[in-house]
């Protein structure tokens, strides 16, 4: 393998931001009451209400599948099933975490098109799931990634028609936000429009994939659900004892709307990356590129030249996919396109 | 409140140690791939190998309770019973995440003297918990906590003895070593003298509480361990995307020695504190002092004034506990000593 | 081993009471709706309902362990703990089926005295366990063995104090009824007086050991509770598809007070052989006989002479068990007493 | 509703045989050892190995949801995945029992044609399912239901091919017999044919819908996996202490070829019921009829006049499903053919 000179394989793959390293600086001075009693822990709290326009409760966790999977377990009983996309990184990539948080409550798919579950779909499973039938595991709970795996974002118009289902079949509603940054970017909308305004019940708070070290975090609408949150986190390993340097990269994150500024550079350079790769012979985008990843088809020679040059792509059963990140200059991606246009020729 | 002055309530409220701190700064520089696939993430395994005298594997974990119920869950089947003693912190203060984990095992406390339960004592129970009746949860692995939650530590040689009856029960055995540096300080220890050489198969390698910001480990003896591990471990939600990060820590931790110095500094301030305290009126010290922590019986009057001066204690249902930790100094321990001179007359 | 004469080593060791064999005979003509849907099925609730002079519901299932299990798990979320004796059979004798079926709940021992655990005791207990607190298993339920593991009941007033006490700490009152029949002979109170009329939540309603085949019942008190152990109950696979055989048995049972009578038998038996064997030199009684059980110590002379003699004993660590059924005659129990005379001598 | 007079619904319906009775008032005599320590419990593990000519271990549990999951719960770890059709009996109607006892393992599906699933689909699906890889539930069990869901059967070769596919991918293998005697007459193949021979792990034996009361077995053909489900089995709650009756269904089901002989009448009517519906106008047979059960498409006037008829059907979203059993006569289904031929016309 050549040096790595680009990654695209993840935006995972990013550094951490400088504002967010200063954070840490910041709060590493002398004694802090351990497991959140600490005035940076605390401050999480009014923080987060204040993104979100309401009241809310703010747990940090590690990482994004146990934001997923802890949350979620607070919205089903064993016995439910949980809907969401056939593409869902709950359902694809988490190892079951969420089957073990919820004590064995099943994943129910609904067919995605581009990584979207559409309302229809989704209340045309529902219908179909026996509700009320003591054989079957029952609807508890609707996920939604709101910039989804395939690297697109759902209208704010569809999370609405989508929670109109949750409620008429009375299920909680859940927001995968791993990349919400990268979605309210993409969408032009304030957090609260696509989570309090809609009666969403919990979401994961992403912040690793877009500039955080090492935390992600649960974000609550409702009190019943964060009392009950408050035990399954501690009982999942997942309250630090030190837990300023979460807060602080939390708190850090979303001031002055970093986050936002950092998921736009993303986004931008992904938009700039598909289109110039979009006019390369051969090379085809799979996704329309919503958020900050492109899924294309390219030839092998292309990929493998790209390889070798020291860009990390993600080789996927069809094509590629290529993330970009807080992290990611157009530099970079103009000099992917060019190299992808002299393989390509 | 007073302003806090001095922190003695734990351990986890001392900062993190400049090293570490660099170490994040070190690593933060461009992309590294994901889940473990980067040079620091792959350097850990040599890192603690070496540490240890033999091939081993390390999985980050964000707090000690991850680690010990994690670990367990590999060690016990879900109808087993994991023996500790009834002071151990799997039992009294994680939330029940070793039932979680391990799908609903049972915890079989063993009375301990001191924190510590004798190989003695462990025999016995194991002898009437009923292994191969149907009606038992079957024992399975025993857990000890090396730097035990009162404040002493096991001598090798009884380490040792438990690891004999392990064997002979044919019983997994895994060692709670939130403290393990405190540990074998307080021993002059090696690493491996009190793992490897015994046949120990898993231990919760902690960090947090001696100077990382927010990281401990799972390392494990056992290929077939770690070779499933490595799912329960990605399913609870434990595995950093940006694994660097912990990395970086864990390395920094270890390298050099700096683990030993700094729980050097923490146990040299709780032997003078306890010294000093031990000689104020009115004050009984519970406990031996082996590592850093410090039970003590004192009149509420000195409890109070303390307090009132801005030192942190952690009451309990009896007298208080005083944790000192790396960055401790002798300064400060002085003043406490002084002042509860002072309110003791 | 000579041919077993008189098997005391467990009621469970009884044949069915000809009732219930009649009653299996009765049903089995044609064909029935399954799960439940028969008539004999939808009759339980009825029959139920008039016994506890209140709404109840009625969930047959195989086995008192799974009635016990399957009853708590309703009654504690996995992050709780239940209050139970240090003898409860929950604890000592179900192979962790309570932790099984709540997800990873615990089980929180209260010392017994003969068997009882004081509402006293209890209440201290709950006071020490941490309500509130992230890192302890949240108590949650109690549960009490009416006719207790060591042949006693619980006073009326006794289960009062202690359903005071689950009130006062917003817990629910579970109660194992293994022996239930045996315990309200013993009172002399009726089936409500112990459940209805105080707040109890949940009942496991045994059968098997007082003349049924093999089923005893969930009874629940509480229609939230029914609501969801309707699925639970289904998924532990404990819904008979051909569920009139179980219904049958259970609605004979009870129809004219059959279970009363043949509890009484039990009873009167035991109290014969505990008076018999109390005057028998060498003979102590370990416990006073308020129900079916007696424990007894004697000398190993006896107990292997007795056992050489064809009667059926449980050895334990200390002494022997020896319960009557509702099968148990006067002449067997008389034969007993005089064997033991002459061994004795 | 008008009085049932048949029973079509499922083979549920059907009541016990009267061989079965007979065996339940044989061993209703005097005491016996409870849990499976009696003669007729313990003759069952030899006329079980006569069955499968080999040494096997037979656990009674008392539905075939339990026999199913707790089997599976021995042949995955809590983060694998069974393969199994889209149909299967254990992912649409069992609530999530597999999840339960297994801890949170997943389903996978494969989808399935008239209720096989084809190991050559078998064979992709696992390919794409990610063995290996951290972040995926790792394929562990195959469970392929012998005689479908579709009221089709596996031939024997196909069950070898899959045998085959397991041993490649060193998966377990179970197949769900809820009704395998039925599968073992349309195919003429002796049990051992598609079990011993084929390196089959565990078997769910059904005896419920074919005559028995209210038991089915767990058969497992290997050591291990039976030493592991003796306690899986006790901390499920079906471990029957008066097992004598649950094991004399057994030993008399098998008894003589009892449980061919019931099978092969309930096979014989549903083929003659396919075939007279068959020749109704408006009728169409939804799949080949090989065991018990017959799904048609039929107009909604003549399906509600059969039921109007008395006859019970089973509606489902398309056509009806009827299932004879070993009760169901050829008049009965002459009946049924005779009373669709008039509403048909």
């Amino acid at each position: 393998m050549p040096p790595i000179i680009i990654d695209l394989y993840s935006d995972n793959a990013a550094p951490a931001a400088p504002e967010i390293m200063a954070a840490l600086t910041r709060v590493n001075v002398g004694p802090a009451q351990p497991y959140g009693q600490d005035p940076e822990s605390k401050a999480l709290r009014t923080t987060f209400s204040d993104l979100f326009g309401t009241e809310v409760w703010v747990m940090p966790v590690s990482t994004g599948t146990a934001a997923n999977s802890i949350a979620l377990s607070a919205l089903t009983p064993p016995y439910g099933t949980i809907l969401c996309s056939d593409t869902a990184h709950i359902e694809t990539s988490e190892c079951g975490a969420t089957e073990l948080f919820s004590g064995g409550a099943k994943l129910t798919h609904v067919a995605a098109e581009s990584g979207r579950m559409s309302a229809d779909a989704l209340n045309e499973v529902i219908g179909r799931a026996g509700k009320g039938l003591q054989h079957r595991s029952q609807p508890a709970a609707i996920s939604l990634t709101i910039g989804t795996e395939r690297g697109t974002v759902y209208p704010v118009s569809e999370i609405a028609r989508i929670a109109e289902v949750a409620r008429r079949h009375r299920l909680s509603l859940h927001i995968d936000g791993a990349r919400i940054a990268n979605a309210l970017i993409a969408l032009g909308a304030s957090p609260r429009s696509v989570t309090t305004d809609l009666g969403v019940d919990a979401l994961s708070f992403g912040a690793t994939k877009n500039g955080a070290l090492n935390t992600d975090a649960i974000v609550v609408f409702r009190k019943d659900i964060a009392d009950e949150l408050r035990y399954r986190v501690r009982r999942a390993g997942q309250v630090w004892s030190k837990m300023r340097y979460s807060a602080a990269q939390l708190n850090a994150y979303v001031e002055g709307g970093l986050w936002l500024r950092l998921a736009e550079q993303a986004n931008r350079t992904a938009k700039r990356l598909a289109e110039g790769l979009g006019q390369v012979p051969g090379v085809r985008l799979m996704e329309r590129v919503e958020i900050n990843q492109v899924f294309a088809e390219m030839p092998e020679k292309v990929i493998a030249c790209l390889e070798a040059d020291g860009i990390v792509l993600g080789r996927r059963d069809q094509g590629v996919r290529m993330v970009t990140a807080w992290s990611t200059t157009t530099e970079e991606v103009d000099y992917v396109i060019g190299r992808a246009r002299i393989h390509g020729d």
